[in-house]
């Protein structure tokens, strides 16, 4: 676990911020290993492989207008030579496209593997915590 | 990334999953680091520490009459050295203290780091998809 190699772990979450905001989907898919599973925010429970994931963005990009604010807070990094994990709590701001202002807050668990000398995201977890009884998410932040 | 550093993280998923289903906090506590993070199924969005988590668990098994039937599937495993993460996604069928029947499934990522010769759980993701219309929980197979 060296300062360098969790600095390139940093940059890689950092691009993947920025690619969210910019809604560029094909700069966001280049860090995503073809084999990524992901427990998105949104169902179903699992999703398998880059292709399938690249179309959970384009249908949230597409029901967004302009730019997503999308901050990170509470980055953590634990890192090995091969493996990394990072998680932070996202709050992500939006204008929708029909007008409606979107504001709410999801925990990001997102692991790497490195892959012929660059760190791939190989796993990710997304989502907002559930009432138990109401079975309804605590956006946190806002609506 | 050996096969036999591999088999000790399934051996603390297994015993994980195993306390989990006899509702035995204490031994189940073992298995987490004192610092550990975690984002619950449910709120608050995120909870630090294994004595505030632990907390969770005994609100969730005062919650059961009986043991929990707690089914690991797609069970993955990447490990270095120091650090391993493990996914799944579990069913988790239970009867509540009032008699209901409860049956859900949950997507799980555990973070597991070496200290002082064993693996201990550092970081845990638990959730549900959530459907961002309605803000409803997918819960999977039943109620």
């Amino acid at each position: 676990m060296t300062a360098k190699g969790e600095a390139r772990v940093r940059e890689t979450i950092d691009a993947l911020a920025q690619a969210l905001r910019d809604k560029d989907t094909d700069t966001l898919m280049t860090h995503y290993a073809p084999d990524v599973v992901t427990f998105d925010v949104v169902p179903p429970l699992r999703v398998d492989g880059a292709e399938a994931y690249r179309r959970n963005f384009e249908t949230w990009f597409a029901s967004v207008r302009g730019p997503i604010d999308y901050e990170v807070r509470d980055l953590r990094i634990a890192c090995d030579d091969h493996l990394a994990v990072c998680h932070h709590v996202a709050r992500v701001r939006s204008t929708r496209t029909m007008g409606a202002k979107s504001d709410y807050e999801v925990r990001v668990t997102s692991v790497l593997q490195m892959r012929e000398g660059r760190w791939l995201v190989t796993h990710e977890h997304i989502s907002m915590p559930v009432d138990m009884q109401t079975m309804q998410a605590a956006s946190g932040a806002g609506h």
